[in-house]
């Protein structure tokens, strides 16, 4: 390699060197091929890899029913440090519930939040200070459409340093349900460790990387007493919730349950704890954004003993609390604006 | 081929005859690879392509919070003759309201439409007489899903022969905005005519084939006086929205305009008319299930003219209700319960 590629972000023919980070003082070496000169300008706001963008006049973010030409996005979105996603709306806006409480934001007598998108009909996003809740829906272009508009969002918004999490659901791989799986790594349905995007033809090849360092930061902030597991560990990104996860109860089933009992048992043996659909795209489009990343998701069921989700709605809905308490910590834990609020600090 | 495979509907290697249909007076012929035989029962209610489901003591349809245990599903559904999908939640709350009104179909004074799915958090389901109207979300794996579970139920509710619609919306190729697409033929992303679905470590290819007599007894309601186009045609179905279609807008860009206009050049040489990102799914799925489907779609803009969507929001509300408008003429001219509900038998 020359001197003049940067060692810390190398990225070399689309693989990158797994442990690569955003150094946060690591910005504007003027190395060739650097990740963090391509995706932040010197302030450390979003810089993005498509010269298109600053050409135009306005930007729609048409999915998110905002504009670059309608709304000041930088006065709307210019103190966002924290982007959180999961599936649904209703998850969403209690999450936007849960770290305003959390984190101690107050909001002015009289107001309530709001679902800025509603007008879109397509995802639902919250605002609480820092932190965004904005739900992507299920599977992987639904969260690919989100992701690209999200990432403009932060380029037009100039916000410095953003952190994305997904807090999601998935079926667990010998793992009891209710168990919260932080990704260390993705694959896709055919162990592939990288996004495929059909791009005019032709099929361009994304590294699907999570942000090591937030994974063990996020990692040291399970606590002893939690009445769950918290485990690391690879997660299965499929395009079907039936047949592409080996379900046996899907509309349609043409193999046998040794056939799924084999497959799932070499996923265990492969280091895979949890199965969802978004994880791929979510590494992948991220890592190229150079923006950090992690993939929080508690288990609804153990896949090795069943198919279904048949627990009590109350069980599942305390279940899916927990990756959200996780990420609260992290957030109280970084996040200290004038006069601060961090609750308790010995939480962390 | 053996004088034992039924010539109508013949599926070889995975591959069908263009043109090959589900005749109403074509059931359970008794020949190896009848594909009625293999999806309805002699009276023509949905039979499942999966053994496992019968055998289980009760099916959770888990993203519609449904069970054939916890609900009398014939009793709640037995009626269902069509199945109308779209995006959004909202659309399909309006169009429930458009068919109701369409086929005079009256409720009880001092009920309304609810949403049946609204505790699943997933998808928007409301039921009119013989429709069902249903939000699937975007992109193949929210469509997948949402057909798994409903092709289940309309097996647990003993539906007969249903028929499945998608509404949709579109980015057209060489149409002017506002223009109805019925898909005859769909590709995905790389040009395929089928649904790939990796499944236990290796792809499954499903073809993606819509059927011919509805595209031309849906192109046959089209009126001569309705102020926009309605045409057929091939639909391209994209794993995302902008570099998967050739955009030039997302957060990320590596190709230049002259790449992205012959590949839409090309495209169009091809008889595609319009992009969305369900028709594939939509299409396979129902075909292996034999039930009769067809997408339409209105366009939004013409790609060949640019990538953003800006037709002011009234526009693309009134655009939209296009393809509601030409479904809703056929379901008036196909059903016929007692008493009869067709405001005017001349729309048709």
């Amino acid at each position: 390699m020359s001197s003049d590629i940067c060692f810390h972000v190398y990225v070399e023919n689309d693989t990158c060197h797994i442990g690569s980070h955003y150094d946060d003082e690591h910005f504007d070496c003027g190395k060739k091929n650097c990740h963090r000169t391509k995706t932040r300008y010197p302030d450390g706001s979003v810089r993005l890899r498509n010269p298109n963008i600053e050409l135009m006049d306005q930007d729609i973010l048409y999915h998110l029913a905002l504009g670059s030409g309608s709304h000041d996005l930088v006065e709307m979105f210019g103190d966002i440090k924290f982007v959180c996603m999961g599936g649904t709306p209703k998850r969403m806006e209690n999450f936007a519930h849960f770290i305003m409480k959390e984190i101690g934001h107050k909001i002015p007598t009289g107001t309530t939040l709001m679902d800025i998108s509603q007008y879109s009909y397509r995802y639902s996003m919250f605002k609480v200070g820092p932190v965004l809740s904005i739900s992507h829906g299920m599977g992987v272009p639904s969260i690919g459409i989100l992701l690209h508009e999200v990432i403009k969002l932060m380029y037009h918004a100039k916000c410095k340093d953003p952190i994305f999490f997904r807090i999601g659901t998935s079926g667990g791989v010998g793992l009891e349900g209710g168990t919260v799986v932080i990704s260390d790594d993705a694959i896709d349905g055919m162990m592939n460790h990288y996004y495929e995007v059909p791009m005019l033809g032709k099929i361009v090849k994304r590294p699907a990387i999570f942000d090591k360092r937030l994974v063990r930061e996020l990692r040291a902030l399970a606590h002893p007493e939690d009445p769950y597991e918290t485990v690391t560990g690879t997660t299965m990104c499929t395009g079907d919730f039936y047949e592409g996860q080996g379900r046996l109860d899907g509309a349609f089933c043409d193999y046998t349950e040794t056939d799924k009992m084999e497959f799932l048992q070499l996923l265990k043996a492969n280091g895979v704890r949890n199965i969802e659909m978004e994880a791929i795209p979510f590494a992948a489009l991220t890592h190229h954004a150079g923006i950090r990343a992690a993939d929080v998701c508690v288990t609804f069921l153990d896949r090795l003993k069943g198919d279904q989700v048949n627990a009590p709605k109350e069980v599942l809905e305390e279940w899916q609390r927990r990756p959200q308490q996780l990420v609260a910590r992290y957030i109280k834990s970084t996040c200290r604006p004038k006069g601060g609020f961090l609750s308790t600090a010995t939480d962390l």
